[in-house]
């Protein structure tokens, strides 16, 4: 430990979930002769976040099925020094060290070299500045520990009991069906006028609808205001609409960088102080390259820097930073807005830009909506899919699509998706020689009949 | 009826199913005024021949539930002059003139000029010239009168019973898996050396597992040579491998255009004897349209003519046709040979180029094949995906994919279709910004990690 280059390149990574760890093994395979240490404040590695509703509603047994790899497992078999419970508390871009801090015994301090350093911090559920924001009972999303103990909570929780989850996001909705699940009742509260407010409104509308009927009762337009302790295990959420009492608070607010570390050692930021990076995922000082959920991320679409929290990207631009500090050359093209999330039977799906975001980036564009089936209208299963999709005037280009439906539904987001990043304009679109058999789809596609009908439009 | 063209345009279309009355409805929408007559020699407009098997199967309840649209709802809601059992049995291109037999009237003939004229004639199923062929226990798969003569068949047969189907294409495929479905003893007999000969032999032998262990019984590199009938209600099928006795036969030999009244009014074919058309659905004859199983494809990734008996091409060269004789402008793009079928459980969906075509058209390539699984491996329900790529040496540019897998899989080839649409190349495909969450797709998309591969070896 310490700083002790010899001949070899010494990499160091802080964060040891996707976008360090994809980084390292990169870099890894590229450079067998690195040196990689791989610093995680937590306790685990490379872990599945986005598996914690599903772990929270008993659809995954075990925090231990969310794990994807061990820090054993990097260190023997990718010899990366892979260690837990190791926080680096500071940055010295000039001096080119880091300094940590060992939990694992009993706080000691030490100060690390690198040749190479790569900022993977991850992001921080948001909490506003509530009166009452810090009490145990309210429950952020995020890491493994966040999921232990949330899921410890709700193993305690006793009938009748009452929960209630502040914003309706991904993550919002994805808990409050995982309780539904439970047969807890839930609550979900949003100062926006229709929940998942990535998609538009009308949008939002259906899926309001769909979460009242899996008994998820929705308070729209309702902000929380201040939370109060009453006893030893219920809390009072005191919101614009009135006083809910719960057992149990869940934060779903979306997430915010943990740039902080990136920010004091005067390293750029730039969207919501998330750390600025180029094409190649390096930071804005020399040797230092950042990834994952505390940096940016270019919209290919918009061509703004834009703040996206996916697992998807943090992959992806881990590998991108593996690629180049291992010695290879690799770019991040960028993202194109592309989520999923399901709430019970409702899969919903969205890509490009929606209407406001369409409207906020200066596109002039048509919309269209249509109503169509999953398989063949005579199949067995056949479920109801709605898709909405925009179009840019002029050029035809396909700017966006949003999906809800049943069973089938959702993952036809990907063509989409593809014709976006190959800049297909919508008459394109409606060629496409798409799969058809009567078990999977109508005879045309509803991506297709929802181009058809844009193409009318433009 | 009659030649009776006043100051009306008159298009005739021949063949009311779907590439002739997607023409139809196509032209009808531009062009108001335009007098259109549809002749049908049967007694369905617009049907989903591709339900035929699920009707067997006991999935789709009844013939009704395929017809896509009657007769009558064209001649009341689009002004379309419907007329079913109506045969054009020759063409005059010089006098702009079809003879047409009136079958509903007794085999009346009349003769009906046009301006425009429409051939939408379809396909029929292969009979190899053997000695029985003909015979009345053995089935073909095509139009509804197929079906209902199938239907009545299949609904005749007595336990124990054997059906024999002779092809292991598509539909011979859906055949078997109808008559297991019914608990019927099935085999199936191909002259290739695996099933599914779309595929390639690798992925094939998979789907050969598949259909055994579904208890079909599966006789590779073996052809049917002749048909015997024994008695009333029984036909061995004598072939290189033994005789097989069946109660009925399904012939599932691929089918071939019907072309012979373009050929016989002088109208050029091309590849197997299609009707040869241009990018607008033109024939070689002024004034000539043609669109659907009867006639030739132009393949985007290969520049080759192919002959594509499909449903959603019929429907698309249709509407080109359609819109172009209605006075707008269209072209048909092209097909890149995509195409899913679903064997039980097992779902096999395939695009672009497999192997043999690559080479047979002057591709070098690389080709990997990964094994992933539909959604996050700790989520319930993952279930198996295998996904073979090919991708073309120098340019990188994404030739075609098979993918093999339980619910969920196939409909990921369309990501692949528009790709190879787009002219992707593996890299850029790499890179794209595809949904994720564990319900739908392991963080990785099956498709992704196949083309990470396959950039890595090209």
């Amino acid at each position: 430990m310490g700083q002790a280059r010899g001949g070899r390149r010494r990499l160091v990574v802080i964060g040891g979930d996707a976008a360090g760890m994809s980084a390292a093994s990169q870099a890894r395979r590229l450079d067998p002769d690195l040196e990689i240490v791989a610093l995680e404040k937590g306790r685990w590695t490379s872990y599945s976040a986005c598996g914690i509703p599903y772990l929270v509603g008993g659809d995954v047994d075990s925090i231990d099925d969310l794990i994807a790899r061990e820090p054993q497992t990097f260190r023997t078999q990718h010899n990366i020094d892979a260690r837990i419970l190791h926080e680096a508390t500071s940055i010295d871009v000039d001096a080119q060290k880091v300094e940590v801090r060992d939990h694992e015994h009993g706080g000691r301090n030490y100060t690390l070299g690198y040749d190479v350093l790569h900022i993977a911090t991850g992001a921080t559920p948001a909490r506003p500045p509530l009166p009452g924001i810090d009490d145990p009972l309210i429950h952020g999303v995020q890491t493994l520990e966040d999921a232990a103990d949330l899921l410890a909570h709700a193993k305690k929780l006793e009938d009748p009991c009452h929960v209630v989850v502040v914003g309706a996001g991904y993550i919002g909705l994805e808990m409050a069906e995982a309780f539904v699940k439970r047969d807890v009742r839930t609550t979900v509260i949003t100062r926006t006028a229709e929940p998942l407010s990535m998609f538009d409104p009308d949008m939002g509308a259906l899926i309001g609808e769909a979460m009242r009927k899996e008994d998820i009762d929705l308070r729209t337009r309702t902000a929380a205001q201040s939370f109060e302790r009453r006893g030893d295990k219920r809390i009072d959420v005191h919101t614009n609409n009135g006083t809910l009492t719960a057992d149990l608070v869940i934060l779903g607010l979306g997430v915010g960088p943990n740039s902080r570390l990136a920010i004091d050692a005067g390293i750029a930021v730039g969207e919501r102080d998330a750390v600025k990076v180029d094409r190649q995922q390096r930071t804005s000082s020399d040797g230092v390259y950042s990834a994952g959920d505390c940096c940016e991320s270019f919209h290919r679409l918009t061509g703004q820097h834009v703040y996206v929290a996916l697992g998807t990207v943090a992959n992806k631009q881990g590998r991108t930073a593996g690629t180049n500090i291992g010695g290879g050359y690799a770019t991040f093209p960028g993202v194109i807005g592309t989520a999923v999330t399901k709430l019970c039977a409702l899969e919903c799906a969205r890509t490009g830009v929606n209407e406001k975001e369409a409207r906020e980036a200066g596109f002039e564009f048509s919309t269209v909506t249509i109503d169509s089936t999953t398989r063949a209208g005579y199949f067995p299963g056949a479920a109801p899919i709605k898709v909405k999709m925009l179009g840019e005037k002029r050029s035809g280009r396909v700017l966006g699509a949003q999906i809800l439906g049943q069973e089938g539904a959702a993952k036809r987001i990907d063509v989409v998706a593809t014709a976006i990043t190959a800049g297909l304009d919508v008459e394109e679109l409606t060629a496409l020689d798409l799969s058809y058999a009567p078990p999977f789809s109508p005879l045309w596609d509803p991506i297709l009949i929802a181009a058809r009908k844009l193409a009318e439009s433009l």
